[in-house]
């Protein structure tokens, strides 16, 4: 495979996984906006789930060695740091 | 790209995705062994959840245009079925 083939196609991997998580940070976002207990355990269960099915994209990329396993594990991360900072967020408020 | 190899890594794709439906199978199969209660809310939720992270996974290939929609979507359907399978003979035990 030719070296920008292989760029495009990782790249697009990347792109599609970033969209994927900031689509869960807004989920969340709205459901703290719209919610007074982040605390209720529906909330807690959308997220696990949504973080799970998150990081099984994540894998399946790496598995395919379409994303490094560094920068796949790095975006859950981030993630998790987001979701911490919304929820510290709106317990302050 | 050649299409040897985008063959090859679609065949890659897709050889992954029915690894993992055939895990969740193989999970559930075990599940139902040891398990007296089918209609365990536990089992429910490990189900849910599994089904989730592959259809994401399934969605992600296809958005990638590793895997064709039908293909995909076919593999999830087959995998219900099996589930359904086994739990009706769980029932009849």
């Amino acid at each position: 495979m030719s070296t920008e083939m292989v760029t495009s196609q990782n790249e697009k991997a990347f792109a599609l996984l970033k969209s994927d998580a900031e689509k869960i940070r807004k989920l969340i976002e709205v459901q703290m906006e719209n919610l007074t207990m982040p605390q209720c355990p529906l909330y807690e269960e959308v997220l696990d789930t949504q973080m799970f099915g998150l990081s099984r994209e994540i894998d399946f990329a790496i598995r395919l060695e379409l994303v490094e396993e560094e920068k796949g594990k790095q975006l859950l991360v981030e993630l998790e740091r987001k979701l911490a900072a919304l929820h510290e967020a709106s317990l302050r408020k």
